[in-house]
């Protein structure tokens, strides 16, 4: 049995899960409203497109977004039909497949993200001090290796 | 057009995004997988279950956990049809609604708390310093506020 949280612990972990929660839901709702992406269609067009030539193995784009292996599958999957991604063969390896972003997938970021960015700053980052920022980064780099 | 995240804030941003929308889907897997509660349900159920008479407004319920009025009503539809809390009217304003948590949404709440609460330690709590968890506080109580 873990030790109950303290009041303190209490009282960030409910402000850190329910704030962060409709933040995550805030620009999801926006992104899907303006250009009927999802947050995680958001993210892999992103890791793509500052990918060299624009494409990475499936295990890599998992690694990056923190996904397990059939999360990728399933989210590429639904990108492939909505023509943003196609899949194809490793050309290093024949039996792996890798993610490359289409003309389509990246015409698609290109629209989203100026939006994007300015409820992101608006929301978030323009509310942080220098200080706090750097706690941020510090803390969630540990919460993603956990 | 806002002006582009420098890269100490985009490496900041990317890093709590990603992380934190692991940790959400984490919680939520495992939540489903062991109750057959997403997050929001549970959520629902902490604040019910603290709540005086456990009722509170449907209005009250919605700013407690950063909901719009739309998503708290389909939230709380949601849970009647699984029987984890009812709607009645207000006592003291006929035209209002509330919510109250059934003896069978304490049961679950009351089961899925143990295993939550070592996940919540496990992935988040324990592996911050006592300063961290004071600017997660702070920063996400700014951030609710946003």
């Amino acid at each position: 049995m873990a030790e109950p949280l303290s009041d303190t612990e209490q009282q960030a972990w409910r402000t850190f899960i329910e704030s962060s929660w409709a933040l995550h839901t805030h620009l999801e709702d926006e992104l899907r409203a303006t250009t009927g992406l999802s947050m995680n269609d958001y993210h892999v067009l992103v890791v793509l497109s500052e990918a060299p030539g624009r494409r990475l193995r499936m295990g890599e784009l998992a690694d990056r977004l923190v996904f397990s292996p059939s999360r990728v599958t399933y989210q590429i999957n639904s990108m492939v039909k909505r023509g943003l991604v196609r899949k194809q063969p490793c050309p290093e390896d024949g039996r792996g497949q890798e993610a490359v972003l289409t003309e389509e997938g990246m015409s698609s970021l290109v629209e989203a993200a100026p939006m994007h960015l300015i409820t992101v700053r608006d929301r978030f980052i323009d509310r942080l001090e220098p200080g706090e920022l750097e706690v941020i980064a510090r803390v969630f780099e540990k919460v993603r290796k956990a």
